[in-house]
């Protein structure tokens, strides 16, 4: 078997000879950026080949890599295979969810109200007038004879009795004991949220006993490697049995690792840990649950289930107690999913008494709309595009990436995260690039440029060298190549005004359609909500110009941060919101757009910039 | 490694140089009879060294075989070492259990009330406008939206479905779905209940829907090897958690090689058994469960649990459906554990009105008195006498062993099972002998044998060759060697009959005593069942004539069969008395001998033979 050496991380690895280059890496435990799930489409999953034959350059490789660049060696790991002992080097990557755990705060003026209640007892000694059994004497203490005990607690549980004076605490939720610990130990009581996402994953650690979140890791969803968005998932998933383990190792996995580094942040035992919340869209949901997504795919659309799926830990393999519990909140349908549930308990949309609409663009677009006492929500196709998929130059919000694009004084001002040499475009940069050019005169309402030998009195003269004619069109340079990271010129393509209009028009539209059903208009609402870490770093006024949301004033639009994983951890710490978010699916109306034969006119006239 | 092969079973295994020969022939799946757990006391683990050095003879090894056995190579395993490669013959075992099997019937007039219900349903078919998910449409359906379903059931339910014209089968107990099959299998219901007994182990195989009994299976204990007596099993398995480990996996092990045996016989599918119930002393259930049973053994006696224990399949590992559930019939006390649950709820002394007494003699003794609108309950240290343990040349009711002896026409007549010749004596045959003896003037009433040296007018002379002088006193040749299968006299020994006075004082002291906390006396007794393999092979004339039953017309004794097993059946096949059972630790009144300052007067007056 050939050995794989990967530097600048030094991982070595033994593969078959044959072993795609990608799978290799990802063999190794090295996440190597890429949307198109080894397609060669999105010509991402650039590595270097420092030593050893790995096969000669593709057609996808040129038409991604310059002839200067694959003469140096590089290429597109998914389209080159292990044949013999190689080195190969991969470019660092860049860890854009570090952005997103900045937006992971506290949950606020929560009263602590955990599922999982420490007891402390001190039991009498038995003697020959009092042969009760210890489980029998643990129960009759605590008044509840009803209790079940797994066999692994019980199992030990006499000897710790006598070794300890007869002092034991217990962690019991709902009808069950899931945890008899030696001594008090009833200060001790944390519980784990995590937040799915297609692309990025986030846990919080939370003290139960006063709902306060002490420690908060991230990782990139593994499951990545498989395709950028869920669909490519699913379709690995249903493939068979072996394929759907995959994608559910990988997620759970990667939330292990997270787990083992808030117990390291915070010097928490594992076994202190009784609970894990989690919510996702509906296809992370599956993946994490192991079960079968494939019905979700085409239409009709199926989950295999909607409500929670409440399951022991040992079920899954987390590794926090094992007898603890795992709520994945619920799905509302196949994509609406708990990820909007956690929208809607965080922001209170369930008992809100004006018209407020929730936004929540992550890899998916889903929306939700409170009006009239109703509680409606839709999802839109409105795809990766705002993570950086589809875009020519696209890359998620880390450092490097251009953020904001302002028109100000006749110029366009680019902003780059860490103001690092640009390599990319992230989702809030595309956004205001897009308004910036609208401003500058330079984008038609259609979306097309304005083509200076077509209009030439229309562009002023020091852009006309900054629009250029490429393959797939005009397009402009945002950044020259002389001032890039990467060399080349970073520009916003004709290509990609087409995908942001396809994204937004598909966002804009499915609202339109819930104030329709709703019977109100965009004048009457009172707030729209802007979940999620895109919704957080978007600029209001450009996501305005582009059409994006309802022409409404901007202090009526809110930033509300990641409000599905404040969901979760909400869930997690109170009982009570708990209950609200397992009732949703019974409250919420799901539209499903593509039944709607009123969508089509409404997204084409969407499409359009104003 | 040295290599060790046993003949005739023709096994072979590699053991680490200087392991003991009883442990690698364990290891090799063989069983060797032994009661002492390798202590070298009780002389009954024989085999021989055919080639390889094992080691000299030892003092326990001079002391149990004569200087010709040694020198053919006889030897005790568990005072020999492997060092080299060897070849150990192992004397084909007599399987004692097979004559237990015999008395396993069927569960007579049981109406069928089983705790896991199939429904087989029929869905409806999803679309764009009725896109439920697959559980809720099934839960709908089903009409019952609560029922939890485990992970590995809803992994492949949308395939299934789909696959199956949306035609299934759940099985559902409590509020669990446990099992979800593709199209209609509600005929298939099946449950197996255990009767776990220190010694011997057993299985019935039951069609739940009509409660019949379709299969039977027995194997011996084979935690034998550590030891014959509770005790020496706690002693292992107090050392830690690896021993007690070890304790378990020898059950589980059995227990799954029974169910497999009878999976075998019937040819129904392992996951098409939902349940398992099962009955045993008290040390057997927490063994079984692999709880610590330390504190079973000192005073107070203290049980881990008394309730019973219902677990999931997955928890032990038994090799029924992985979602099914194993219930272990509560325990009433240290001593009296849920055999006697099975006795009672099979006999139906807890809805008897009359005064009615079970004595249940097995490896221990223990005795049940319904009386007065009372139910009472205690055990007795009759030790494993009745079972061969202690006996001289004691064995399990196998071939040629002796069980009956009678005293005709001032002859001693001696009855082997299967006619064999015999080599040595089972419980039925110990008591058969005493009584002969007794009849023929032979033994005293303190449990002396007659002198025929001290009093030669008591004793006949054709008789007085047959009692003859041994180190432990004298003993009466039952069959001389020239007759018996080993070439050495088959005897009834003065210690015997002390064993037999021990083990038959205790019982019937015991009898006394609940007798006197109701406050009635033995006359007032309306029946006498006598449960278990030993009460119904014993003769009661034999029991009355020692004194081991109280006396009462032979009329008002009856055999019952296994009753504990039985019990374990009809709690498996019905709800009803599952309930019953799960009720009786409340209801019966445990009494602790030990405590009892009265029993130590009582005991010493019924060591006496009438």
């Amino acid at each position: 078997m050939p050995k794989v050496k990967f530097v600048p991380q030094n991982k070595e690895i033994k593969v078959n000879a044959g072993t795609n280059l990608l799978k290799a890496a990802d063999e190794a435990g090295l996440y190597i950026e890429g949307d198109c799930a080894g397609k060669g489409t999105c010509g991402k999953c650039r590595v270097r080949i420092v030593e050893g034959d790995t096969g000669e350059p593709t057609k996808a490789e040129k038409k991604h890599l310059s002839a200067g660049e694959l003469e140096a060696g590089w290429a597109l790991s998914c389209q080159r295979k292990i044949k013999q002992d190689s080195i190969i080097e991969v470019p660092m990557q860049k860890e854009a969810h570090l952005r997103k755990t900045t937006l992971a705060g506290g949950v606020e003026n929560l009263e602590a109200e955990p599922t999982v209640e420490k007891v402390a007892v001190k039991l009498s000694r038995p003697a020959v007038k009092d042969q009760t059994a210890d489980l029998e004497r643990l129960l009759d203490h605590l008044k509840r004879p009803q209790l079940s005990v797994k066999l692994r607690e019980l199992s030990g549980f006499p000897g710790m009795l006598r070794d300890n004076a007869y002092s034991v605490t217990t962690a019991i939720t709902g009808n069950r004991i899931i945890s008899i610990e030696p001594g008090d130990t009833s200060d001790q009581l944390y519980g784990i949220a995590f937040d799915i996402g297609t692309t990025t994953i986030m846990g919080s650690l939370l003290d139960l006993n006063n709902a306060a979140v002490i420690a908060v890791a991230a990782a990139t969803n593994p499951q990545n490697i498989y395709g950028a968005d869920v669909i490519s998932r699913i379709n690995h998933a249903s493939q068979g049995k072996e394929e759907l383990k995959q994608l559910q190792d990988k997620v759970l996995d990667s939330a292990n690792n997270i787990i083992k580094d808030l117990l390291k942040q915070t010097k928490v035992a594992r076994d202190r840990v009784y609970e894990v919340v989690a919510v996702g869209n509906t296809t992370m949901s599956h993946l994490f649950m192991g079960i079968d997504p494939t019905y979700l795919a085409p239409a009709p659309f199926i989950p295999a289930y909607s409500r929670a799926l409440q399951v022991e830990v040992s079920e899954l393999g987390l590794e926090i107690n094992p007898a603890g519990r795992v709520t994945f909140l619920p799905n509302i349908a196949g994509y609406v999913g708990s990820d909007t549930v956690g929208v809607i308990v965080a922001t209170e949309m369930d008992q809100r008494k004006d018209n407020c609409a929730a936004i929540d663009i992550g890899t998916n677009g889903e929306l939700v709309l409170a009006a009239n006492g109703r509680l409606m929500a839709c999802s839109t196709a409105a795809g990766p595009a705002f993570e950086g998929a589809q875009i020519k130059q696209g890359m998620r919000a880390a450092a490097g990436a251009i953020e904001s694009v302002s028109y100000v004084d006749n110029e366009i001002q680019v902003g780059t995260i860490d103001d690092l040499p640009a390599s990319g475009i992230c989702g809030s940069g595309l956004i205001d690039a897009a308004a910036a050019l609208i401003d500058a005169g330079l984008i038609e309402a259609t979306g097309r440029f304005v083509n200076p030998a077509e209009n030439p009195e229309k562009v002023p003269a020091h852009f006309k060298d900054r629009l250029k004619r490429s393959q797939g069109g005009l397009e402009f340079i945002l950044v020259p190549g002389r001032d890039s990271e990467t060399g080349e010129d970073i520009v916003l393509s004709q290509g990609d005004l087409r995908e942001l209009q396809l994204a937004k028009g598909a966002i804009y539209a499915g609202l339109m359609i819930l104030l329709k059903e709703a019977g109100i208009s965009e004048n009457d609402l009172d707030e729209v909500l802007l979940a999620g870490a895109f919704g957080n770093y978007v600029r209001k006024e450009s996501a305005l110009t582009i059409g994006l949301l309802p022409q409404l004033p901007p202090e009526k639009i809110v930033a509300v941060g990641n409000a599905a994983g404040d969901g979760s951890k909400m869930a997690l710490a109170s009982e009570t919101i708990r209950n609200r978010a397992l009732a949703l699916p019974e409250k919420v109306e799901h539209l499903e757009l593509s039944t709607r034969s009123d969508f089509q006119d409404i997204f084409v006239d969407a499409l359009k910039f104003r």
